[in-house]
């Protein structure tokens, strides 16, 4: 870990030309007045954002990039187009370089994976990385992954995702042996699919000392908070979450009808308002900000791009956390005792002469 | 269509030996006073049942049936044991038997979509049936499938799907083209499965005239409800489902703790009850209880198995309008119609010589 921590940071990724960054660090550097900051980007932006935030200018370098990586753009093209010198680039290559302990950009996600993958590259014996988000529950909060960083997953990949969930849990909960569950259909004709049945006869078997396999969740699941990490492929992750997002926001827009019906009803609130405060915590997606990129040899946290300070903070927080708490050795080390463990090395046999 | 309109009610299907079965046709009748009824299932028991609903019993013949389907029996099992004298068989079978327009079952879903198949058998030209929800939005409602039939879905299967879908939105919302997305994810370096693009080629291509292709649609936008008609495979759909469902309850839970905290929020609380109450119908999921089966032979109606009174009249309504707009003709129709179109007969062509 770079001493003090150091984050490095996408100045000019997200929507609305990024303006929540620099206001979003100045929150953050309140809950973490250590941390220094290299920021990448546009200088005289940046500088001209600074001069308002003397907080993250005490706290920031500025390494000014001639490109920006377009939230439309493809992967393949940011990749051609940003490579070296675009500020998602060199804010992953500072991780790299070991300059920085994380990277955070609320860039185009396609674009911050594909650079991350050539930057960082994949851990050894990990095929595909993963993205986890942090899911509030009612029981407080849960990681779940893979949602969205590729489609599809074989029971190996569920496996390494269920190993990286842990890991995670353990920095981030402070969970010695976190509870995971695979993501699967309950409807009875249908018994799941195949790679999530193996899956979890993989996780029994290997009896992994650092998580408790609790066996097959459901959708409904996930809101309970019945495990610690919920472990899906990332079509189905991706569809879980933004289906989750979108009932939030569908059941605030039918409490907002429902006030405004009535004067009583207004009245009602403002007396409750102080509960409404609270719900509204309770459902604010700003909370959760941050995706965290998970089985590649560098820590990158990707924000919402449309987000506002608060929640490019949150994003921040977490990439404290993540640093602080060496996610990237700790998923090496049980990745790597996981495979030492369930992946015996075939033992040699003597050819045998081709006429017995 | 029979004369007047005949449900078969497999009276026995359900959590709490479906004790909401009979109060539920109760608040149905209501609605629908000139529908008969079809009881099938424990003779001495439903006769009991029937004598503290009047109503009910004047509208009713029942069917004693040895054999009950648990909740918890797979659909192989439930076919060896069930066949011929099962309620839940029975009550297919009075639909197959044309002597009732629909069955309603709140019992095991694994059971019945295996009795339904082998007993309608899936239409020419389906090769899978689809399990279809009415999914609330902030713009009214859509319809979703499949939320659970079968794992994975090829090109061609979503198609059907969707021509299904939307002769099920023309049939419950009276839209003449209704607008049909397909379940993507927009996660930028994932461009979607292979599967749901050359759907969407299909679909854009044949430009049917009983639907309008919107493109793809995401998590989110379910509960906007930006299409009438989302089509996804059963895995991904059950999850999405589930997941909305689980939502509602944990932001529910929210609100009640929210509540609770002070006496200042009951109190606002209790003035504003009538926006809670409007808030909570529109929450309520035994408003939209009731999946259908389509691509079958006939029409099943597949209530929650853990409703109530309410939650059962609901499945029992949509049964209704099911089979007063007649969507399984409707759906045949639309099929035949679209692989006339979509599927050109091969031109024959002359072989060639071996030689040229």
């Amino acid at each position: 870990m770079a001493n003090p921590l150091t984050l490095a940071i996408d100045a000019m990724g997200g929507d609305n030309e990024a303006a929540f960054v620099v206001p979003g660090l100045d929150i953050a550097l309140v809950r973490n007045p250590d941390m220094r900051l290299i920021l990448f980007g546009d200088g005289g932006l940046i500088e001209r954002r600074l001069a308002q935030h003397a907080r993250v200018r005490a706290a920031s370098s500025v390494v000014h990039c001639d490109i920006t990586v377009s939230m439309r753009e493809k992967p393949s093209e940011a990749l051609r187009r940003g490579r070296r010198s675009s500020s998602m680039w060199r804010a992953i290559e500072a991780v790299k370089l070991g300059e920085a302990d994380a990277a955070v950009s609320a860039g185009n996600t396609g674009a911050l994976m594909a650079m991350a993958k050539f930057v960082l590259k994949t851990m050894a014996q990990i095929e595909r990385p993963a993205i986890a988000a942090i899911w509030p529950t009612v029981r407080g909060e849960s990681i779940v992954l893979d949602v969205g960083a590729t489609i599809g997953a074989d029971a190996q990949q569920l496996v390494d995702f269920a190993v990286m969930g842990a890991a995670m849990a353990q920095a981030v909960f402070g969970i010695t042996r976190p509870r995971v569950g695979l993501l699967n259909i309950g409807v009875e004709e249908v018994k799941g699919l195949e790679e999530v049945r193996r899956a979890g006869q993989m996780l029994r078997a290997s009896d992994l000392p650092g998580l408790e396999y609790h066996g097959f969740v459901e959708g409904a699941d996930l809101g309970r908070g019945t495990v610690d990490v919920v472990v899906t492929e990332g079509f189905s992750g991706n569809i879980a979450l933004k289906t989750a997002e979108g009932t939030a926001k569908q059941i605030a827009a039918y409490l907002r009808a429902a006030i405004a019906r009535s004067i009583w009803a207004r009245i009602g609130y403002v007396i409750a308002s102080s509960a409404f405060r609270a719900l509204r915590e309770k459902m604010d997606p700003r909370r959760a900000n941050g995706g965290v990129f998970l089985g590649l040899n560098g820590m990158v946290i990707k924000s919402h791009g449309g987000t506002d300070p608060q929640g490019f903070a949150s994003a921040v927080d977490l990439a404290v956390d993540m640093a602080r708490s060496n996610l990237v050795s700790r998923i090496a080390a049980d990745i790597g005792a996981f495979h030492a463990v369930a992946v015996p090395t075939p033992v040699a046999v003597e050819p045998k002469a081709a006429a017995s």
